[in-house]
């Protein structure tokens, strides 16, 4: 019989033990191994990030200079699964495309059977590399253009935008998409995280554990979140109403509006700082500062309103557009960055494993419920609209 | 910050409500919808289990016809879909295969982009009868014979030995996997189902739930310890052993033995004692008692030795071999069978959803740790062997 009754989604319950990352929802922190969010928006990189993920430390200078350069010569991918986007539909969304093609390259990885801690490492690094790859191929496929083959002399960030674009991105452009990844690394047990943590506890394998992460990335509720506020923006531009008359009837219509509140922060989201910031500064450069400002009177409405603050979601999809970006990879792009937590937590699930099976309170019919001969059965009751 | 620790695991934990499966793991009892399981497994057909947990009772002679009628004529796929699964090599493990090919599946599927209730499950319905014929079809195209196509006027067991072997399965055959599907099709909040509603709570689609469900399957904690067990059996016959004596060493030499014991039984599985009757059944009547004896001598070995019952994968291992499938297909049979209770517990998921995101406990480094400039961080600490 279960033991303990626990909220209704796992809520403030403790699953697990992690080393890796540290929230403080009252206070709004959230650190990637004992370091704060801010320092590291500030002054790290994706690649350095990464290695402190999942490594513990931060790298000193032979250490990231040979992992970001593993990084760099991961950008491989076997033919086969080129190949394989050139067979898909331009219809198909990019996060099932995705989904698909990181499950997919477990048959072609030289460390498929192995889920030893090294092998994840390996495993863990090509798929850092092959997922921004994937994102960038199947976009050029789809809209009919060549792909680009990465360039192993550029960053992550700045090999994700060339292989998106096929132009070698501005400094600005590299560095504000770099700080967004690093924002996106990490965030504890979201659902995502835990399922891929859950798929590993099985002691399934890591392409096994992204590729049920990349499921859960793609709902609504988790990372689908962007992709819906952009919506709204372009919803409003189209209609060429006013921001905030247009928010204040949706919610008049109990309309829920995406990119505010959080499950853990109840107060600002620290990572929507930044993002807020990236946003009006790359608006103001390239001059455009219009998704910006639409988003800043939302926030501030839907503030008073609904004693709701802007999440990690609400100011990404002004930054990403202004960047050029298409609203449909958004949540593709998150998982670009995502990468490097999932990776972090599926190494530390296999490093001291335990099953995950919770237990379910059953509400369904009283046992034993009599096995009733199929000729004595009730007639169908009719539906009633 | 988080309110309550929990096992790890989340052993005992209630993570959710559900009125499809309940198990009392100190009497042995697993019933669906409160209908007992050994009426189930006597009474029962995998077309009305699958009714039965998807619709909360057992369908009437109309319902029954109908539901099996829709189940028989969704056994259709996209072309594209068996074309790429002849692009995949032969070594591609089925478990990967399938993983894949269910993801990919939600492209050509008509209801993708809708996880209304009625659209799940059509959906489900669409899975049911595609995960059946994706491991048959994988499983003749690499051994490179022809695919066999679907014959919608045989039981879903029947359909899926015809598809698998291209004879027409005699009536013993197509009722022992019948049952086993039925012995198989839900277990409440397994690693596998658990990782289907994690991702079905983020409101993503049932193809990013299931291709979920199977990746954690896949794992040796999971699904694989059928396959483990049947490994051991062949490992046994090879080296001409005696069983007992080969487990005994194998104990002695603290290397685990699969399929005994269960994290929520603590009698006998309800479902090992009709696979060991069918296991004995069919080896009777084949002439070829072999590996149900040998599974016998071990079973009671191990019972007296650690105290440990056979749970479902032990004599599943014999009853399948036995059946003449192979054994690296005893997983995604696993999946045949309990995609009925994914399928389940994802309709029911979405239709009274809640978003599963669970806590951590930190063990890393404290907060706030310092962001070390680059060029004063320590050098790195040569790895002792």
């Amino acid at each position: 019989m279960p033991e303990a009754a626990a909220p209704r989604g796992l809520e403030g319950i403790v699953a697990t033990t992690s080393g890796i990352c540290w929230i403080d929802g009252e206070a709004g922190v959230l650190s990637y191994r004992g370091i704060d969010i801010h320092e590291l928006a500030a002054k790290s990189t994706f690649e350095e990030t990464t290695y402190l993920l999942w490594f513990g430390h931060l790298p000193n200078q032979q250490e990231l200079t040979a992992f970001a350069g593993q990084m760099a010569i991961t950008r491989t991918m076997d033919g086969s699964v080129i190949d394989f986007l050139r067979t898909l539909p331009a219809s198909a969304t990019p996060m099932e495309v995705l989904r698909t093609a990181v499950s997919l390259l477990s048959i072609t990885d030289p460390d498929d059977a192995d889920s030893s801690h090294d092998a994840d490492i390996r495993k863990c690094l090509r798929l850092t590399s092959q997922i921004a790859m994937l994102v960038a191929y199947f976009d050029r496929i789809r809209k009919g253009k060549q792909i680009v083959p990465p360039d192993t002399h550029l960053s992550h960030a700045g090999n994700f935008l060339w292989m998106l674009t096929g132009e070698q991105p501005i400094h600005e452009a590299e560095r504000a998409l770099d700080v967004a990844l690093v924002l996106h690394a990490d965030h504890e047990l979201n659902a995502s995280t835990f399922a891929a943590r859950v798929i590993a506890a099985t002691l399934s394998d890591v392409h096994s554990a992204i590729a049920g992460a990349i499921g859960a990335l793609k709902g609504p509720l988790h990372g689908g979140a962007n992709e819906a506020v952009m919506k709204l923006l372009y919803e409003i531009d189209a209609a060429g109403t006013d921001p905030v008359d247009h928010v204040r009837s949706l919610l008049a219509n109990k309309v829920k509006v995406s990119g505010f509140g959080h499950r853990v922060y109840k107060t600002e989201d620290p990572r929507a700082t930044h993002l807020r910031r990236m946003s009006n500064d790359l608006g103001t450069a390239a001059g455009n500062a219009r998704w910006y400002e639409m988003s800043e009177a939302i926030e501030g409405f839907v503030r008073g309103e609904k004693k709701l603050n802007a999440n990690v979601d609400f100011y990404s999809a002004s930054t990403y557009t202004t960047l050029g970006i298409d609203m449909d990879l958004f949540t593709p792009i998150f998982a670009v960055s995502r990468i490097a937590g999932w990776a972090a937590h599926v190494i530390e699930q296999h490093d001291n494993n335990r099953l995950i099976r919770p237990r379910a309170e059953y509400t369904g019919p009283a046992y034993p419920a009599p096995y009733i001969p199929l000729n004595e059965r009730p007639p169908s009751v009719p539906s009633v609209e």
